[in-house]
């Protein structure tokens, strides 16, 4: 049997058919944006179906399930896609939609909680019981996974992990909060930081990484610049580090899940960022406790958020 | 079928004979101290039962079991009591040392998860499937129930929301971080600001109420204060709602609880409380979100703990 897995996204939209061992044995993607209408966007991930199907000379009575994995808010039970902010849905029923379009059931759930499950079965923290993922990049995202299942949380809004006030009274966020940990923790964090720097000391390592254009500047240049002792860098990642870490405590004191797996493009840096992640949320763990959630890196990619999808009848 | 709950505090241990419908008909109490033997401990909670049995002239065959909360890290699967802050227990397997004491099975759990538990079956949040509780007192405590159901982590050692951490690099708390919440949003976050500004404001309101002894104050002095329009107390009541507000949506964004309940010391304050909180969490919510957790106070006060312990078994 296979599944059909979709990772929607705000500037394309991917797909993947996965066996039961949940490898992507076949991959096809097409373009989303603000302007597509949703019935648009719907017809497209039916028409990634169909190819899929074409493609592999197998018939629908081969696809157990269509799932996938929606950038917004979304009420799963019913296949509501509420909102997405950078996509056209508005309580969009898109179960009833994709029932009339492909003949095989239609699941939907959260990207990041897709990425999440995807993870917790066939990736980094494959066989856990509970992780929380968190996606380091432009922004901070989160999703929670209980007893092998995505945590929705009551009225499908948890997980949004970097929208937790780290800095009462901090840098001003989208979500209309000040001081999320987001603003201190993702890589837009890291390069806003070292743009403020740079511009009053271009004497730093990242000034010359950059070609002296600090708009140039990102994550990995820091990181670059940190790794060949430039003072400048080493003070903008030790205090990168030190957020990095208060969150992923917070998160542990509250919920203390088995595994907390990080992914996300700043995850490229690999164990070099987990090793002095880990000591700072050892120094801040609750009195004489020891840390026992394992921090550990993603190991599924970009392709998580389609595997997940189409692992979302099988929690 | 009759149940007992111990709840078992620093300077006390309060039992309860409670019966299906979660009311406690009979109750007594033995005091404790730091430097009690664990042996004597619960040699004591014990004797609390046989004197529940032989006043109520039933028998242990009355009895289905005996839960206990626990003020520290418990491993409620293996009955294990692992530490104390303020008894003198370390690793100790409670459940084999009841085993030879009191005929009938023995539970425990920690005792703010315990209080959470009581007010989701029997209190304020009954019928709900999902809450967090939050004991603002002293400290700052806090409970999780998901799926009707205690959640106590991966390790048993979730819901210590008093210890994540609002303003990075604040105020130094017991717990070995810097500004956590519990520094900003216990009774004791409201009383050493007071005495903070008190002492250089002596016109403030405050100062008259506590006799002029800033030693006195209590959250009741300065929320007295805040209803006469005493200026100094309404800006300490306004910080002081904005950092609760603050930590409650931090949970709302992880979590997403059905319901947050509010109880301890400052929840007397009633819905003059929860007015103006909620109206803080709901400026704060994510986006154009509305805020759909409901903030309510807790019903059982004190009984929470033991109704909640006597219930152990029936989640």
């Amino acid at each position: 049997m296979y599944y059909i897995g979709i990772d929607l996204g705000g500037t394309g939209m991917a797909a993947g058919l996965v066996n039961s061992e949940g490898s992507i044995i076949y991959r096809n993607a097409a373009p989303t944006g603000p302007d597509m209408p949703h019935e648009d966007l719907l017809n497209q991930m039916a028409a990634l179906c169909d190819d899929i199907v074409e493609k592999n000379a197998i018939s629908y009575e081969d696809i157990e399930y269509v799932g996938a994995g929606i950038p917004g808010a979304v009420n799963p039970r019913e296949g509501i896609i509420e909102f997405t902010s950078n996509l056209r849905f508005k309580n969009v029923d898109a179960a009833a939609f994709m029932k009339n379009k492909i003949p095989v059931p239609f699941y939907l759930d959260n990207d990041a909680s897709c990425a999440a499950l995807g993870e917790v079965l066939c990736g980094a923290a494959k066989g856990k019981s509970s992780a929380v993922m968190v996606t380091v990049g432009t922004g901070l995202g989160g999703g929670i996974i209980i007893d092998g299942k995505i945590y929705s949380g009551a009225f499908f809004g948890s997980g949004e992990v970097g929208h937790h006030v780290i800095v009462s009274g901090g840098k001003k966020c989208n979500c209309g909060r000040s001081g999320c940990w987001e603003k201190y923790a993702s890589a837009t964090a890291i390069i806003e930081r070292a743009m403020e720097l740079v511009s009053e000391n271009k004497n730093s390592k990242i000034y010359e990484l950059c070609g002296g254009d600090i708009n140039r500047i990102s994550a990995k240049t820091v990181f670059d610049a940190y790794d060949a002792n430039d003072s400048c860098a080493m003070s903008i990642i030790e205090e990168y580090y030190t957020y990095f870490g208060e969150g992923l405590t917070n998160i542990i004191n509250i919920i203390q899940p088995e595994t907390i797996v990080i992914g996300g493009g700043v995850s490229a840096r690999g164990e070099a960022l987990l090793i002095p992640i880990r000591e700072k949320v050892r120094q801040m763990m609750y009195g004489i406790t020891e840390l026992k959630t394992e921090i550990i890196l993603a190991e599924l990619g970009n392709d998580g958020g389609i595997i997940g999808a189409a692992m979302l009848a099988k929690q």
